[in-house]
């Protein structure tokens, strides 16, 4: 009997690859906006000339991404894509590589870095008010204590991002928190919880940033914000080596 | 003859987004991490009492997501999202809002602001050699002009986002590019060009970043990267009233 040589499958998810790709262009092309009707399923089959099934598999990817949308009897249109949602459901640090979850515990250091600006523009006298309950709420806690603190950080820095008045910022702030939860119970196991203990002399407190804020500039303040934040780019740095 | 009310059609959609749900909750449960092979879709129908269809349609959206990975014979894994990629879908400028492209805008400001720290610790020999012949070529071509020109503000920041040394932030700086350029093309069509002249008494060149980054401070440098970005954050602050 003829021996045949192996029948390997054909690459279905290529075709749906390339079709995704293809209808992703076809909405440029006719610069189509949020709102606006596509063409039925069928008919891209037609013109693509592949079958609906692959068209469909196509579509659900793209409504998955939170691009297009069915509406019962009216056919699909486009829709905004919510960005920070697609993002949050992929953000699990527990299945991020590690170059990953550094690089986006930078990318935080970046942002609070960055954001001095945005801070001063938009601060409006109840949002000074309600930080400044944050501070004293946690100075009446950890009176004399210096040590590092998650849950407080998060309450301080999350009412930054808040005031940034970005809305964007604000929600990616939020789905990096598990990052940022992860990254530090890992560090602080590894490395015990002094090295989080900050070196006396450099240490800016929430109470002087809050000051700063009240009273000084963006550029005043980046620089409280920069040793603020010291124990994090000095940790950033000792294993930022290529 | 008895008049029925009508009967609506089951909502499988909810039922896909409950099982899309309950699956991340499981791998997250079991601690899986990514390479981990994860459970049967039949057995997945039969735990949680649901059509196989429902499981292979949740199934094929963490797909999308890449959240999961198809083996021939060898059933489905858990894989390291790309979180870019995944971005990188939807990232486009025509679906997005404007609130949200004035936001993603921002976050441009507050990215350059904030990455001074990762320039110093990272820069090499290389790196400033190229960024150099960046500032030359453009300082060749537009001698004695101070317009804004997009194409060198890309191969200029661009390099800075390179030497960052942060590949998920360079990527994302990759992907944000067209909603620049869409914001940029739509102001300038609105206002005019002379909106972009910048006013010769407090603008800052490339050259003067360039040379700021190789004797100055992270602290020297944000200050000239922010009389740098002036225009633009004069722009942000124009049209930020909510």
């Amino acid at each position: 009997m003829k021996k045949f040589k192996k029948l390997e499958p054909v690459d279905t998810g290529s075709l749906v690859d390339k079709v995704e790709i293809r209808l992703l262009a076809f909405f440029k092309e006719n610069n189509l906006k949020a709102g606006d009707a596509i063409p039925k399923e069928l008919e891209f089959a037609e013109s693509l000339g592949v079958s609906r099934t692959v068209v469909r598999e196509a579509l659900l990817r793209l409504r998955t991404l939170g691009l297009v949308e069915s509406r019962k009897h009216r056919g699909m249109i486009l829709k905004q894509p919510d960005i920070i949602n697609n993002f949050e459901r992929i953000m699990d640090p527990t299945l991020l590589g590690e170059d990953t979850l550094k690089q986006l515990f930078e990318l935080r250091l970046i942002l609070e870095m960055g954001m001095a600006d945005f801070l001063f523009e938009h601060k409006s006298t109840q949002d000074m008010e309600e930080l400044e309950e944050i501070v004293a709420a946690e100075e009446a806690i950890g009176a004399g204590k210096i040590w590092f603190s998650l849950d407080k950080e998060i309450a301080f820095h999350g009412k930054l991002y808040e005031m940034s008045n970005n809305t964007t910022l604000l929600k990616f702030q939020n789905l990096l928190l598990p990052v940022f939860d992860y990254v530090y119970l890992k560090e602080t196991k590894n490395t015990g919880i002094d090295d989080y203990h900050y070196s006396t002399g450099k240490f800016v407190t929430h109470r002087m940033l809050f000051e700063n804020l009240k009273v000084g500039t963006p550029e005043t303040f980046r620089n409280a914000m920069r040793r603020h934040l010291e124990p994090h780019f000095d940790h950033a740095f000792k294993n930022g080596a290529k």
